[in-house]
């Protein structure tokens, strides 16, 4: 809260949830998940800022009476989370799972196996969802001289953007079999559901190392499983999935996916942490992105990154 | 050996060690680990090519009696090895190896913990020696505005180079207070011996995080053993270590070190991998730079990457 005060211009009040004395004058609502309720609370809302990316399903739901409330989101996490994927990229690219298993048991021969391990240098990305995440992640290949490839689903026809090829959505089975490294940043709606599946699979080289830190469900989890047992692609590094933890009992016990994965040398496996939760580089982002979209409202100007409730993000 | 030979100048002949027709014309080895008979072989051999960057004892006592001998070896390992000091320094502030072995197990417990990411993104990274390596990793590096220093022994008085501040190695201490990221490029020399002990790591901040991807005796085992089971330091990447199999007998059961590290949540360990050895990648990157120095002897040029047989590197 201190740290978010001192990012704050002084016409921006806060009050908190506990405090009901201003429920008439609130216009911005800083909350993930809030109920029929919370909404209701507040005559004057015009905005809900959720404090991270994607919005809940549930949250469109409770909005729904309410059209005029314009949903906002924060991008804070695209560094946090360029960085993870960055990660992911370069663990699947050096086999670091079972080498640091083996030595822990103190055997070396991994050492001195052949084809165990990928450059990033001089190789081609494909990042699928050009967004704030993307270009993050894009300055930092370019420093290894990759050449980054992308797709987004405004973009009608090819262009360049900062030394970056981004195509349009529906180009993406003919830049599959130039990709070495494909890094899936979408979100899941019903254009992205199942959007690599087998076919998709099978386009990419066998040497290619696909990352996955948009939504699971964008990937067929099959259709994966089975290229990685096959080493019909290298290798995977994968932070989001198919099944969570309903409830906190369950967080000991809920298989990630409907297939072995956990039994698979060619993959890094990640509890859907790459946005960095609650570590407190994380906060300080998230709070100095969040005082950049009360800052507009208070000064008047547009507020940043409305959700379109249409298209879902 | 196409692969070479594509790159080299017409002037250049290469010859293989099974044939021994034109052994009294050869003036370039390039060998690892020659004995005293492969010297002898050629009486006009005025250079030795070691085919990597770190010049074994052995091949030093062997050419003692050869000093007009000179030795050269081969940086092309300074992309993997960046690479892999990157990899090393994102999955220990990332503590992706406890993530991925507790999510095999169905638990997502480690998700809903605090503190345990780091970012990169505008951290200060200390690079303790500033070569062929470090100049490559502080590309990457510096693609997340991180704050880059370095030492290099043979720096006087503190300079900038390309955005990097390089400081003589004697300014060790004073740099150390305010490094998020301490990077071992060091090879093993006297002077580098134990450099890293507990007077050193009790400097760093406690939210420091440690990788050597130089030499393992650069790092005192004890100091960074107690140092990381007592959180003195946040977490480590360690890819060179103290003991080594001896033989091909023992690769299944030789302990890195005389510490426990085996048994630490917070360490990524590599069984000497940074070079890449083996793969396709790294073997196209050697023969390029092998390539380099053979057209240099061929145009009468001076052979790049000269060892000092005094300081050992």
């Amino acid at each position: 809260m201190a740290c978010l005060q001192s990012s704050l211009d002084p016409l921006v009040e806060i009050t908190v949830a506990e405090d009901t004395s201003r429920d008439d004058q609130v216009t911005v609502l800083v909350s993930g998940r809030p109920n029929k309720e919370e909404i209701n609370r507040f005559p004057q809302l015009e905005k809900l800022i959720i404090p991270w990316a994607g919005v809940p399903e549930e949250t469109f739901e409770v909005l729904k009476a309410k059209p005029a409330i314009e949903i906002h989101n924060l991008h804070h996490n695209a560094v946090p989370v360029a960085e993870y994927a960055l990660m992911l990229m370069l663990a699947a690219a050096k086999n670091i799972i079972p080498m640091d298993r083996a030595l822990r048991l103190s055997n070396w021969q991994l050492r001195y196996e052949t084809g165990t391990a990928s450059l990033l240098t001089g190789k081609t990305a494909l990042i699928l969802g050009y967004g704030h995440i993307g270009r993050v992640l894009a300055k930092y290949l370019k420093s290894f001289d990759m050449n980054v490839t992308a797709t987004r689903y405004s973009v009608k026809f090819p262009q360049a953007e900062d030394r970056v090829e981004v195509y349009p959505a529906n180009s993406l089975r003919s830049l599959l079999p130039k990709t070495d490294y494909l890094i899936i940043a979408l979100p899941h709606t019903p254009e992205t559901d199942g959007l690599i599946g087998e076919p998709e699979i099978n386009l990419l080289p066998p040497s290619s190392i696909l990352v996955n830190i948009g939504r699971g469900a964008v990937v067929d989890q099959g259709a994966l499983f089975h290229a990685l047992k096959t080493k019909r692609i290298a290798s995977a590094g994968i932070d989001v999935w198919y099944n969570y933890p309903k409830n906190e009992e369950s967080r000991i016990n809920t298989s990630p996916a409907d297939y072995p994965f956990h039994e698979l040398e060619n993959i890094v496996i990640s509890p859907h942490r790459a946005g960095g939760l609650n570590t407190d580089d994380t906060e300080r982002l998230r709070m100095s992105h969040l005082a950049i979209l009360l800052n507009a409202q208070a000064r008047g100007d547009e507020m940043p990154n409305r959700v379109d409730r249409q298209k879902g993000y």
